[in-house]
């Protein structure tokens, strides 16, 4: 195929598909957009769980039995940190703890996020372009019956328990990245790509910013989405609570339909979700349906073939 | 005794009498001011080298076997630093890290290195003070050849090979922290011990901050320095080798003592340099000769009754 692939992607579902789509396409051919809405500032650093999860994927460093960070990972940082009375809320391990440092002090030095996160998926061998949506600030803010938390002290502080009555973008309307910018003007882009990753919570950052939902729906090539429900639940994460809470009576696969809509022309759903497919071509979407747990290197490629496919870009393997 | 004693400390060699001090008196009864002119700023934390050493040893927590850093450290953010490009000529341990963390995170929202530093050392245990010997900015040069090095990158990075033209204290002046002042001007003063650390590069920058040196001579209370030399050769660092370029035409001891002048009046030296103690006992000195290597507490907490016996406080051991 021709043409370039802008791919959008939370964490650790999205990177999955993210490194399946890098392991099928040349560099020049795609860019992964993540999402930065969950940054936050710890302890002086400045983490960004998304595009760790991306750059840990791309690079194989990933580790595929806990489910994130990076492999064969070690915690001696975080339990002097304890020892020292710091927060322990958010567990940092060694090797995660080296990107963070290595992220903060450019950023600090007046590095731009996307300058960072080159110079890091360049030193880890990474030839595919991973950009942060932004190098501004769009943060993402959980409103409770009693207060708006930081995305993380809710996700990770909380355990995501406290209902979320209603999802804020604080920054909303801030500047794609340069990169990102760049990847929805090609005149060569192929297609869009909607990574499993929540839509609530990953996604909707991204269309936040300044004039990418309005470009997104204005562009002129398929807009294909993979959905992140395995039999109607979400694999990890808070999905399935938050499509409970604000699924606006929808279930399911027809949940996240009904919140992209126009956004996307093209699902792929999992084999278990089948009974939904009628539902969804009903709304006039196409629909694949196929595996979409993704175990590993070999499901990753040949789920990304099927999104290459689905945007009519490339056979099905 | 009662009264309270005031130690100048550097790093390994004077964390160990420090150590020993602290077995023999009580909190009340000690003060431990540590050099800060070598600490550094790297990948955007703060590093306080010679404060860290005085903290892993009065905690316990020191690697005796290495003879710095943290003991059963672990290595794995450096090298996934190193993976990342990042700058590897100073070593940096997990736990040692999460010092650093912990410490840079909390200077960088306000608190003075005072403060962080009782936050430190109260979150491990140890109920001596130990204090920077300033708050404010004091950093040791070393002027070569060619160029004016900061002190680390010369100690560490240039492992101490270019000669010290001369040894500059960048910000020479700064005021003593509080709690160096306040021990300054106790009235239960009882003696001032220097640690056998570095004359030139551990208690010089001490002596450099404002109206310290002129604080310590009027001071009517026994001044009592532990000698860093072993057989004329210091134990380890780059000691030996300021003495060769900087000693005026001195050597061993007689170079420390020339080095101190009017600042000590009693002199703890090594067996091994027994040959030492008349010319220094000529100079009005009174001399004590003892085993000042200092290989566990045992010896840690004998050498502090020495020092203190030698200030006529207690009895030998």
């Amino acid at each position: 195929m021709t043409g370039h692939i802008l791919a959008l992607s939370g964490g650790v579902g999205g990177a999955k598909l993210a490194a399946g789509l890098a392991a099928v396409l040349p560099p020049e051919q795609l860019t992964v957009v993540v999402n930065t809405g969950d940054d936050f500032e710890h302890l002086g650093l400045t983490i960004c769980p998304d595009i760790d999860s991306v750059v840990y994927a791309l690079a194989g460093l990933n580790d595929t039995v806990r489910g994130w960070g990076v492999a064969e990972e070690s915690w001696q940082a975080m339990a002097m940190l304890k020892r020292l009375g710091e927060a322990d809320w958010f567990n940092l391990g060694d090797r995660d703890m080296a990107m963070h440092l290595g992220r903060s002090w450019r950023l600090r030095a007046g590095e731009s996020l996307s300058e960072v996160t080159a110079r890091l998926t360049g030193a880890l061998g990474i030839p595919h372009r991973v950009v942060p949506m932004t190098d501004g600030r769009l943060s993402t803010l959980i409103e409770t019956d009693n207060e708006i938390m930081d995305f993380q002290r809710w996700f990770v502080g909380e355990q995501c328990r406290p209902v979320a009555k209603a999802i804020r973008f604080d920054g909303a309307g801030a500047p794609p990245s340069p990169g990102f910018a760049e990847a929805l003007a090609r005149p060569d882009l192929a297609a869009v790509v909607l990574c499993p990753s929540n839509p609530f919570l990953s996604v909707d950052p991204i269309l936040a910013l300044g004039g990418v939902r309005e470009t997104l729906l204005a562009l002129k090539v398929p807009r294909v989405a993979v959905s992140p429900l395995i039999g109607g639940k979400a694999v990890k994460g808070p999905l399935g609570k938050l499509l409970e809470e604000r699924g606006q009576g929808q279930e399911g696969n027809a949940a996240i339909a009904g919140h992209y809509g126009k956004l996307i022309d093209h699902l792929l759903i999992d084999r278990s979700d089948d009974a939904d497919a009628g539902g969804l071509r009903e709304r006039g979407l196409s629909v694949t349906v196929t595996d979409t747990l993704m175990h590993g290197l070999a499901d990753q490629t040949r789920l990304a073939r099927e999104v290459l496919a689905a945007a009519g870009l490339q056979q099905p393997a």
